[in-house]
Formats: structure tokens, sequence, C-alpha cells
């Protein structure tokens, strides 16, 4: 008898008919003798619905009050999908984030979980209730309800597993998996079986979707085990957990692509201490994100300059721009380059470190189709290379296919 | 500076630019210097599209779980009520039942309120905030989410104006107040400046849909006084009080006239002790609502018998009948007479108990109308009678004019 955590996303609840089918799943492991915990999001397109009602009211609402606005949309879920439960036969209780013990700091929109008192979740549980949680919520110690930003309630899930010690996690979306790459751009991309939880990591970093960053540190560092599948069938998912030995072995797990950066090359910018935290402060100072950075060794020998290159998400372009154009006179560099026509190819894997060669082939690969390489840069997992945006997918495919058979 | 609690019902706050005129007006009223509360009730439609979610899942959703899912309607209103008092610069929290410490028994969708700890009410009034609170809702001791039923904003509103001491509670609805009749039947009807509690608990027993018993016998018993009034313009209302000397100069405060009343009534009941009692049991049992009951002295001698005639829900008619027609062979009536064509004139004052005369009057008036009466009962402060309903405008406009000038 198995404790299941189960997570349902807003697509996979997205109206009645929606929420039947996830009470009949349900059903159906309970009646293998599985203990439940579902997690649910709000319907898709509710949390929308609300933001917009609030922004109609005032443009930059207070972040408290949307919080107890945005709670709303699960606390309406958890109830409906009792009820289908209900119609099923199938014992069932529904708890807000607050009832189910999740508690929080207090940065509202964005809270963290402190900690998981789940002693209504176990007594239901031993009274042999399926427990139907909010996602994306829970309440300060002093009773303030939270929301806890993207990816919440997939977060909820796995804070949830790791607090009631669950023999398993299944995140349940609209994709079948994890895969090797997009399938839209590779068509020879497969389904993961198994993925470590940095190579995750690194995949999602460097542009796949699947999930946000902070769900899969949390279950990183708890060692919470999950899997990633589909509401809409039956197949097996993908495996999320700590790597393997065994995991060595596949060289690289996933190709990503991702075509929504941009890149500012620095011309002839004086190398002397300072002159790039000068630059990165005031960008962060912006709250302009950046991803990647390649300096070359400078040239010159009177005057040593170098050329500096990073990536900023492509609608930061223009901010990050001025940003920059305001400090030439302070920082004195010759030229300031913009270009938005690249791609940002990334192979991971944790079979990388132990493997030698893998650069040299994944750059051999792209010289045999004629792709320029634009900049570079490697993590212990990863390799990134910029290209094109034009040979972007060809790129990906390329890769993907002298990698992953 | 005051204490007021103000609630607006559910088409007050219909869309955000509602809840802006809203937070305007309390924007106005804090400017005067007062400290207030406010009750929102659920955007108008939203408790409706609720409910119609939950009978798509089933028919007949857990009571536990559709308090889960209506709380949601409040919620939502607070929010988006504080925002748009942050958007004119007033300090506001919203606070939903349970954190307004609202505590209520177990009986969901129905419950009733056990006792208000408003601790962080108060707390926010000092720190000088107007606080929202969530009307209709509140939690059981254990926890659960718990609504109160039909008025049950009015009735979060009298309580909190109970429990906080305050010195005003006004109900701001669409309607400028309490009028001495329904306005679209009467012409002449007028807005009444003050109305004693049981007054307006006989009018709205009586048909009239300015408020629910409820909330008035509560504001009774813990002797709230509180003024229903519009939230679309700035007239004074109606201030509902405790019965003054001076209130008993009016002999008749209001008129109401029910039109949703069937009549049935069992000819030739034998006169024997039990008969009414097992009839009106058997309609209760089936969950029958029976507003007059009229029976008069029995004739014959040998087999004494009696008519009895009483009034139903109109919808309730044909369910009336057939418990009754199951009860014939047992109680042994002769006939059983349905008649759907009636309507229920009431005339409500204090001022009848020092006053002689008024039926005689209420009688004399319909006579010279030419309306037939056929059922009179009375009680201590009301006079009702039945006629047909083709009559019923007519007989509410003469004896509206007749004492009220």
């Amino acid at each position: 008898m198995a404790l299941i955590v189960q997570k349902y996303g807003g697509t996979s609840v997205a109206n009645t008919e929606r929420i039947k089918n996830v009470a009949a799943r349900v059903a159906r492991y309970r009646e293998r003798g599985d203990r439940l915990v579902v997690v649910v999001s709000a319907m898709s397109g509710v949390t929308d619905n609300l933001i917009r009602l609030a922004k109609e009211i005032m443009p930059l609402p207070s972040e408290r009050e949307l919080d107890v606005l945005l709670a709303t949309g699960e606390q309406t879920t958890i109830a409906l999908t009792a009820m289908a439960l209900h119609a099923l036969g199938v014992p069932a209780v529904s708890l807000t984030g607050a009832q189910a013990g999740i508690v929080t700091d207090r940065v509202h929109t964005k809270a963290k979980i402190m900690n998981i008192t789940p002693r209504q979740v176990h007594a239901l549980l031993d009274s042999g209730h399926v427990v139907i949680v909010a996602g994306f919520q829970g309440q300060t110690q002093e009773g303030q309800i939270t929301t806890l930003g993207r990816g919440g309630s997939d977060l909820t899930a796995i804070a949830l597993a790791a607090a009631l010690k669950a023999d398993l996690c299944q995140i349940f979306t609209d994709v079948d998996g994890i895969y090797t790459a997009d399938p839209r751009v590779v068509p020879t991309a497969r389904k993961l079986d198994e993925v470590a939880y940095d190579e995750l990591l690194e995949l999602a970093g460097a542009g796949a979707k699947v999930m946000q960053l902070r769900s899969v540190e949390f279950a990183k560092k708890f060692g919470v085990v999950f899997e990633v599948r589909s509401s809409m069938n039956d197949n097996p998912g993908t495996i999320v957990k700590e790597e393997t030995k065994s995991m060595e072995g596949v060289v690289v797990r996933g190709v990503s692509l991702d075509k929504n950066q941009a890149k500012i090359t620095l011309i002839g910018v004086p190398d002397r201490p300072g002159v790039s935290a000068r630059i990165f402060q005031a960008l962060a100072d912006a709250a302009i994100n950046v991803d990647m950075i390649v300096q070359n060794v400078s040239h010159g020998t009177a005057h040593p300059a170098t050329d500096l290159s990073f990536t900023v998400d492509k609608p930061d372009l223009l901010k990050a721009r001025k940003v920059i154009e305001g400090l030439k006179a302070e920082l004195g560099f010759s030229q300031l380059l913009a270009d938005e026509t690249i791609a940002k190819l990334s192979i991971v894997g944790v079979g990388m470190r132990s493997h030698s060669g893998v650069a040299a082939k994944m750059f051999t690969t792209l010289a045999r189709e004629g792709i320029n390489i634009e900049m570079i840069s490697t993590s212990e997992i990863k390799i990134t290379v910029v290209v094109n945006s034009a040979r972007g997918e060809q790129a990906a495919r390329a890769v993907h296919d002298a990698f992953i058979t």
C-alpha cells in the first residue's frame, strides 16, 4: 500500500469534464490500494482572469491582496475535485494550503515554503480519505494567505511528498514526460525513462519548459523522486531522481534550443579590475537577467582591451542597450554590437563528467553542417553554443542525432 | 470618531467599476474620521456560477465542499475591494471570515455564528486600516470553512457590529430603505425613517423581501441598531431598532402583499384530538412550509366536523395535495379544495397594540372596494387576510392609503 502524491496542473482540471477524468484516475489508483494525496492547480484561465480583474482596479495591486485573490483559484478546484471523487463513491476531503499545514515565509506572490505540518493530511489519510490539497498556496505563521509563484503547484506536491515521506510523487501534465529534445523541433526526439535532477536543472535552465527550476531544486535538496507523466493517457512518464552510476553511461541526456535570447558584444573593453563588475551590476540593478557571459583574453599591451559578449532575454535587449550605453563614457569601450538573430543550443548529461571529446564531437557535427559557432560556454554537465537563429533547428537536429540514438 | 460596520451586497460589488464606487464611498466616511469595517458579498452572479459548476460534477454535492467552493466568492471580493481602497490611497486589509475570527457551528451551508473573536480586526483598526471582511462565511472551531446560508452577509455585518460594539451598522443595498409597501404595487408607498425590529420581522415574514428574518432576529437579540440604505446614492435610509414609545403613534408601519402562496381547504375534518397534529406533522415531514392556518368552530354534534384551511408556498402545492390525500382514509375528511389564485395581504405596526379598531378599519376598506376576504389571521402587531389574487394589488393600495398618509 503505497502513499502517492499526485499533482494535476491547470489544463488537466480546465473544466468539470476534465476534473471528472482526474477523479476517475485517482479512483483507479485507490482501487489498487494506494493512499493518495492529490494536489491541484487553478482551472486554466482562472488565474489570468483574476489578475485581469485586479488590474482593472489598479495596475500594481498589493501583493498581499493579490495572494488573497489568487488563492481562490485553487480553492475552487479542490472543492470540485473532492465532489467528483464523491460522485464515484470515493471518500475525499479538500484542504486549502493553510489547512494542509503549508507554512511559508512572508514574501507575498513568491513565498518560500518554510515547513509543513500535515497533521490534518495524516488524520484524513488514516481515516481512509483521498486528500485534495490546493497547490500554489500556503499561509504565514501569522495566518496570512500566501502564494508560491510560478510552478507553485509542483512545489506544493514535491514538498508534501517530502513531508509525508511519500513512496512516489507524480506530476501529471499535458506531455508524456521529459524528452531528449523538443519533438516539434527534433522529430527523432524520444521520451526519457529517467533523468537526474542536475540534468533536468540544466535542461530547464537552458530553455526546456517542462518544470520550474525551484521545484526540481527542492526535490533534489530533499531527495524526492518524482515522475512527470501525462494526465491524458496511461503511458509511463519520466522518473526524475538522484544521479545513479548507470546514468553515466549516457553522455548526452537531452538537447535544448532557446531562441528567446539576444546577444550584446562590447568591443574594446579596457581590461582593468572592476569593469565587468560595473557592467553586470548595472544590468542587475535594472532587473535584467544575464545568461551566458563570454570574455576572451585581452590583446594590446599599452592599453590592454578585450571583447565581452553576453546574452539577455530578447525583450530586455533595448533596456540593456540603454543601460550599457549610459556607461560608455565611464567604461571607455569602443563599440556595442547587438544581435537578436541568435539561438542558444545546449547539450546536457551527467555522463560528460566521465567522457572526453564531447565538445569536440559537438563542434565537429556543427562544422559538418556548415554552421558557425558564435559563442561557447560550458559547465560540468552542459555545453552551450550560440549560433545564428536561422540555423538553430538544423543545429539542434544534427547535434541530437549525433549523440542520441 | 465613530466605528461603523458597512455591508455591501452582490449588486453593489457586481463588477470592478462598482467596487471602485464602494471604495470611494468608504473613503469619504474615512475622511470624516470614522473607523470602518466593510463586509462584502460575492459579486452578483459568482455564487450562482460556482453552484452551476458543482452541479455539473454531481447533483447533490457535499455541503462541506460546497462551502469550500462558495467561500471563494467573497474572498475574491474582499481582495478587489482592498485594492480599490489602496488605489485611493486608503490603507486597507482584507480578512476572510476565518481570519476575522467568525466561529460557527458545524452545520455546513447554513452555519450559525457561535462567537466572534475579532482580535485581528481590532489590531488592524488600531493601526489605521479599513478592514474588509468576507461576508457569508466563517470557520468551525476545528478550522473547517463554513457558510451562513441566505442573507449570510447581512448576518456577518450585524454580528460583527455586535462583537465590535460598533456605533452604527449600515446595510447598503439596491433600494433606498424599507418602504411602507412595495412601490411597484402601491404608488403612494414611501420610505420609512425608522422601523422596529418586530415590525420588520413581521413584514419580512409576510413577504417583504428586504432582509432575511435571521439577520433581523440576530440584531434584535443583540440590540444592534442598523440602517438599510442605497449604495447608489447618498439618501438617508431606514433605521431599524428596538421599538420606542414614539413608534406607537403609528398604527400601521407597512403593508405587504405575498402572491406566492396557495391555499388548501379540507372540508369536514372530524373534530377529534390529534387530527391537525397528524396533518401538519405529515406536511413537516415532507419539508413543506405551512404559513397561515385557520380553523373554525366545529358544526354537527353526533360527528362534529370542521373546515381547516392553510397556505403553503405555491411550488409546494402539488406535493402538499399528495401528502394530504394520502391521509384521506385515515383522517376521514370529506373534500380537499386547492386554490392557487390567492394573495396574502398583511398590515404591520407596533401601534396596533395600543389602538383598537384596526381590523375593523381594514375589513371596511376592503368591503368598500368590493373585495371578499377568504381567510383572516392576526398576531399582536399584524393582521393578515387572504383575498383573490386578481384583486391583490387593488387591496394593497386601498389598505395602504387608508392607514398610511
